[in-house]
């Protein structure tokens, strides 16, 4: 049987999952055309609706990880000869547009350093210059830390005729993403940021334009299994068998969900910055400085420098999870070597847990 | 908190799941990029092998369901303008053939009745007549029960240049499964049939062969999140970050693959000939008919005629579920309304299983 060793999980995900959430992850698995199966769906549906914050019915767990999600969306949205317009401040803006190239799109992409954001009034100038069929944003770039502002696109977008995408992986159900206010036609999140559930779902939301342009497309989705044509009626409407859901992990989704809206959406957000204050107040005490633009990071994934000194930050990283079972990022993409990443999400989101990191950090670097 | 009823699951999938496999799934969410994760997947493909019966290194859990199993294939091993020839006896080589499509593929069909099986000899006759660069048949049709004898088409598909691929969604791990001796190229499967396992994950395997037109491809793959270049590279090679791979389902795998080892390859095959045996007998002495080829059946799905005087099959299902808590399956596609199948797979493949269904039906027919 596997011997598995209790993590402290506090790079950029997975976060530590909740009791409850694993909980219902061994719970009885059961048809995926049951009706109690549906009734799950539904409820799935309904609160991924509240934290998005939409009444959009095209709201659902796509069944594979964030990732997957991200895939779907390009996969639906992007027809071969699409202008797409794809901002490059880290490595999932960059995966974005490999994902829309794919599918087909002619890819303009705007780019920033690597943890800053990018000014909209810059991004609606590019929007009237080119007027793509599809603008894709990184609304938390997972990378680097960045918190790119979104509320003032859509209009500027839908005026030229486009779609507005965002990946909120890392801010979703730990920061206000307001998907009808803002005007954002589909978005996509992974399950094992903050709301602490284990990866494998990937959580989606279109709007009714965006499936206008879905179910009018001229040329089939490539990819059958995430078309969501199919899989939109197997969420609702049809209800007509597609694949077979990955039952168990939308039984955990469905509790961290509950846990997220029991705690209450504005509660939850005040939470992850009370915590994300007294953790950079803690690392700045000891030496340790930002590596992200002070006005837009995010306060669930704290980027900081390495500090100097430190010969090998791969065997630091090594000690800390050997010696006290806690998990920190490394740097991704150009922030290899350079950059650590703590992560302080969902569950994981609480002082007891900031003095853990702040302790070990000190025994290894002390 | 969730409520799910305790289904015996007896359609065609999912399976019953074993305590153990639960137990697993519900242990600590670690990293996707632990050591000790990367242990686990390693011991996965170590084990998936064992039940493949192949030593391709290219064996691994894609981190979707089944179907995305197959999309993973189909998106990797087909080119635009490629010649395909596929076999279609029932939903699942429609399937195939659509993915096949939509990634370029200019597909030859065969055809068979639903529940009957192809002659190898007439597809050895066909392969050389069109030389197709991907060949691929259904080795059990959940659709109708239908089992596709596999051993002698390898042959002439590499003599003529192209690559053997296969469907055991519904075999793997309750008949055998050859893949080195028969020389198949790629085949995919899912963890909720005769491996007892939650739905989530879709092992598959390939040979270098089919790897080496993979890594040669003129076009990239359409899909990112299923490339085998970038996927394989995660699960052995450079150990890249390429998504965060469905942790706890892979515990759930590993094991689900550890009983089956523990049992033995030969020993569970026997189990599920003796169970269908019994089942068999008993649906039999009660009237009712097999509607699939009784040479070329699978033991763990069987495919019945729904009774005469049977007018609402639907109700009788219903019934079936909300009285016993039993689950069998309805027929799909052209067998809607027309059959029943009930599926005998893994942990459930037991005698007293086949005495509940038994003594179910005869309460809900008598």
């Amino acid at each position: 049987m596997l011997n598995i060793p209790p993590r402290v999980l506090h790079g950029p995900g997975p976060s530590p999952v909740a009791p409850s959430v694993l909980e219902a992850l061994a719970k009885p698995c059961i048809g995926h055309m049951d009706p109690v199966f549906m009734q799950v769906m539904n409820e799935v549906r309904e609160m991924l609706q509240q934290v998005f914050q939409t009444e959009n019915e095209m709201t659902l767990a796509c069944s594979g990880t964030g990732s997957a999600g991200a895939q779907m969306l390009m996969d639906n949205l992007v027809e071969p000869g699409d202008t797409c317009l794809i901002g490059i401040n880290g490595v999932f803006g960059g995966r974005l547009t490999e994902k829309a190239k794919r599918a087909g799109g002619v890819v303009t992409n705007m780019t920033a350093e690597w943890g800053q954001v990018f000014d909209q009034g810059a991004i609606i100038e590019k929007v009237n210059e080119l007027k793509p069929k599809l603008v894709a944003f990184v609304h938390a770039e997972t990378s680097t830390g960045a918190l790119q502002p979104f509320d003032k696109l859509a209009d500027a977008v839908h005026a030229n005729g486009g779609l507005l995408a965002m990946d909120c992986v890392t801010s979703f159900s730990g920061l206000p993403v307001k998907i009808d206010e803002w005007g954002i036609d589909a978005a996509y999140t992974g399950t094992q940021k903050c709301l602490s559930c284990p990866p494998g779902l990937g959580p989606v939301t279109l709007s009714e334009r965006a499936m206008h342009k879905v179910q009018n497309r001229q040329s089939p989705v490539n990819s059958w299994y995430l078309d969501l044509n199919l899989v939109g009626n197997y969420w609702s409407g049809s209800r007509a068998y597609h694949h077979t859901a990955p039952v168990n992990m939308n039984y955990a989704l469905h509790e961290a969900l509950r846990l997220v809206l029991e705690e209450g959406l504005e509660a939850r957000f005040a939470r992850h910055q009370a915590v994300h204050e007294k953790l950079k107040a803690g690392l700045l005490e000891r030496g340790f400085t930002y590596a992200s633009d002070p006005e837009n990071s995010l306060p669930m994934l704290n980027l900081v420098n390495i500090p100097e000194g430190v010969a090998d930050e791969a065997a630091i990283r090594k000690r800390l999870l050997d010696e006290f079972n806690l998990e920190i990022g490394g740097g991704l993409g150009a922030l290899a070597g350079k950059c650590w990443r703590i992560g302080i999400m969902g569950h994981g989101a609480r002082d007891e847990n900031v003095e853990m990191i702040l302790d070990s950090l000190d025994k290894v670097l002390g």
